[in-house]
């Protein structure tokens, strides 16, 4: 896969948005020169990026890269300057963002990929006072910028093709969803479909039909359950199960023409309605605050992210995706003059059990995935498990001698102690990043199995070379303290 | 908790939503009496029992009660006999609801609450024929029915408050969230926001801005992320962090002016547009049949609701509270004459690893489990870890015996192998249900903190005695042949 990911990136305001710009991209590793003006700018967007860091430790058990560095800066030109990107982030107001954009693509080098986040402009209009207009389109990303993957890309009138390209692929090197659009409408796609919703949601309210939290409940408890998985079309093919599509689609057309909506008109927002609206709103808060509220979406988000990921669906293959690219720039096993090195793992949160702790059982995964590795270095892969067997552990003994936290950087050195035909024994060592000692030892005994009769036989061919090359080499290394040891009372 | 839990209910109609309602009473232990007429009930309902069995495994740790019996009837008199819930769920025709309902009203038990999932049409029209219109609520719950967990509910004008509160008990006892609306409103609360966002997907599929595949990507990608976590009211309130929520609202205000929605009239659902429709939706589900696409949005479906059980998040928080109630319900921890038997649990999905195996580090974490349960025993509780101390595990020897598989049954005996002042050894034995021999043995060294100084100190009080008089009882037992094993090679 080609490695697109930019060396730096203009970003204009520093708003939610432009601020979830900055996290996303600083985390990827991508050095951001911010032009935000608002008073406050930098605090705000220090404190977004401590959330945002504390999401993606929480998020994944692969490394982030080195962080990118976040330069605040004072000038549209100090802003696109060297970058290969330029994104615009500031508030919805077209004469605003023309002359912006068309400012940077006075001083942006030719080549520069220019990109608004508008969420409702078309980017015909926002092009037509710049120079080399080919190289804008519309980047529609959403909130928080720094988890949510989609990101809407829209042409315009004089956009060029290759503008989509570049600009997609960088979106997809720091591990986004880019989906581009057919044609240009205002509001794109999403923001139609959210209005739709929102403004029913505040007919209802106005109406007194529902509070703020009955209508956020039920929108909770019920269908936005699906939403991550099954957008709305498919939702109702899948509730009529008739045979064939077409079918199904007619069977919905009588309750289209129901008179449930009342979409028609925007209720007027009087002072009335907005005192209601406000009070609701704080009441369902529950004290919080936006920042409290902003972090508790972080981890719900995240943990939805990494459900998804075990299931190969929508936004979670888009995580597996990401992490695989991380991981691919990584560093992989290291066999030096020592033990196996494995890749540092992160401690993700899904680890924490029912009581927020990190779990002794954990040091065992670390151990497992440690073990896996050394298999598939010494040359147990598909074909090798499928025709001759493979290893299967029949014990472990672990000593546990730190706590571990969510976040946590970890890394396990893996000795060979022992092999025969047979039979492997292994010492893991887990290190955590900053440590002296170790958080965890682990000492196994695996058995090959043939995969022809599902019992013990012999190890063979290029892996059992492998392996006794290794053990060999191992032999040399100092016998860890702890090994062969047993459990005894007094 | 009061246990509500109903014995027996009769449910009227057996689609999409009767078959869902089955699966969920059943997995319940509640037993079913079924009426459906259309062809092929039978077989259509016990497979969606199968893939509702399979949802449940996947779902939680807690073992399941004993299933209820699901038996099919012939005549309205045969289901409502001697049920204390009668659930009406056939097709949304005004008349044929109204003449069943009374049907119903007839022949049922005066006690007996009698609810409909109608999706939009309003309780006061339903019991206009009916006896004892005062029973009658619409009981409004979202497919598949034994996963998501919402049920609006919505007297009539002849509905008796009482009705509502013994209703809501029920749902509330088979795992559901009951949501009591305000008013009486066509469509209620949930379909006319989905019906909203509905008529805008078809409009942009008609109109050929977006693909049925585009249009559900946006949304899963983006929003539909959020959906479970925050509804579309909350959702807007977090994306302006204004200071209050008034200010927040009155940001929004002209957004909501703006022409991006065309939910005015619904498209003509013509013979050229279904045909457009059907081709998109037939290739967006990718060669997958219904029966596939459900299973598919099951795992989804628990793979989000778990991620939101470890938040605390919404219908997370419904799934933690059924599980303590089944827990509640169960057997606790049983001391009899052998070792300390702990409640048998089930391997859930999230226990997956990312190759798809259940690896031996959930062993070591049932065995965890197994010591908790073991220190709540002696009194090892929240007053005792603060002003006294508590039980760290610092050495762990574990035996693999056999694979275990999501939704295996498991249970761990636990046996005190020895115990002085400051150390505490156990033996584990990991009893899969139905096996003969263990699925695995754990045996475990702790030693006991001191609260104050974070240093090995003796253990006191009442949890000493407790814990010294085990461990008399269980010196008589015999000691484990695994018991102080090391690794060796050779």
């Amino acid at each position: 896969m080609s490695e697109r990911r930019p060396r730096t990136v203009g970003l204009l305001g520093a708003g939610v948005i432009g601020g979830g710009w900055a996290a996303r991209f600083v985390l990827n590793g991508v050095d951001v020169q911010l032009l935000g003006r608002s008073p406050g700018t930098t605090e705000r967007v220090r404190q977004m990026l401590v959330n945002a860091r504390r999401a993606y430790q929480r998020l994944t058990p692969v490394p982030l890269p080195a962080e990118g560095a976040l330069t605040f800066v004072d000038s549209v030109a100090d802003a696109v300057r060297g970058v290969e990107l330029v994104q615009e982030s500031v508030p919805e107001r077209l004469g605003l963002k023309q002359q912006l954009l068309a400012a940077v693509s006075r001083v942006a080098a030719p080549e520069t990929l220019i990109c608004s986040s508008t969420s409702g402009l078309r980017p015909s209009l926002l092009q037509v006072e710049m120079d080399q207009p080919e190289r804008l389109i519309v980047a529609h990303p959403f909130n928080p910028v720094y988890l949510v993957p989609l990101v809407e890309l829209c042409a315009g009138q004089s956009t060029a093709p290759e503008t989509l390209l570049r600009a997609a692929e960088i979106y997809r090197s720091v591990g986004m969803h880019p989906l581009v659009l057919r044609k240009e409408v205002d509001g794109f796609i999403a923001n139609r479909l959210q209005e739709a919703v929102w403004r029913e949601a505040l007919w209802m309210v106005h109406d007194d039909l529902a509070t703020v939290q009955e209508v956020d409940d039920v929108v909770r408890y019920s269908f936005g359950l699906r939403r991550a998985i099954m957008g709305p079309i498919q939702t109702y093919r899948i509730a009529i199960p008739e045979t064939s599509a077409r079918r199904s689609m007619e069977r919905w057309g009588p309750a289209l023409k129901l008179p449930w909506t009342k979409l028609i008109e925007v209720p007027e927002l009087t002072d009335a309605f907005l005192d209601k609206l406000a009070e609701q709103s704080d009441s369902q808060a529950e004290n919080l605050t936006i920042p409290e509220l902003e972090r508790k979406r972080d981890d719900c988000l995240v943990a939805v992210l990494q459900g998804l990921r075990a299931q190969g669906c929508g936004a979670g293959e888009t995580l597996a995706r990401w992490e695989q690219r991380l991981l691919d720039r990584g560093p992989q096993l290291i066999n030096g003059t020592g033990p196996l090195r494995m890749p540092t793992r992160q401690i993700p949160s899904d680890w924490l059990d029912g009581s927020g702790q990190i779990t002794e059982s954990r040091s065992l995964q670390l151990c497992g995935i440690a073990t896996d590795n050394l298999l598939s270095y010494i040359g147990v892969d598909g074909g090798y498990r499928s025709n001759v067997g493979s290893y299967y552990t029949v014990e472990t003994h672990l000593s546990h001698l730190r706590d571990l936290y969510v976040g946590d950087q970890v890394q396990v050195l893996t000795q060979v102690l022992g092999a025969d035909d047979r039979r492997l024994q292994l010492f893991h060592v887990l290190m955590r990043k900053g440590d002296e000692g170790p958080a965890a030892t682990g000492e196994q005994m695996l058995v090959h199995v043939e995969a022809s009769s599902g019992r013990s036989g012999p190890v063979q061919g290029k892996v059992r070379e492998h392996l006794l090359k290794l053990a060999r080499l191992h032999a040399e290394l100092p016998r860890p303290d702890r090994a062969g040891a047993s459990i005894r009372l007094g």
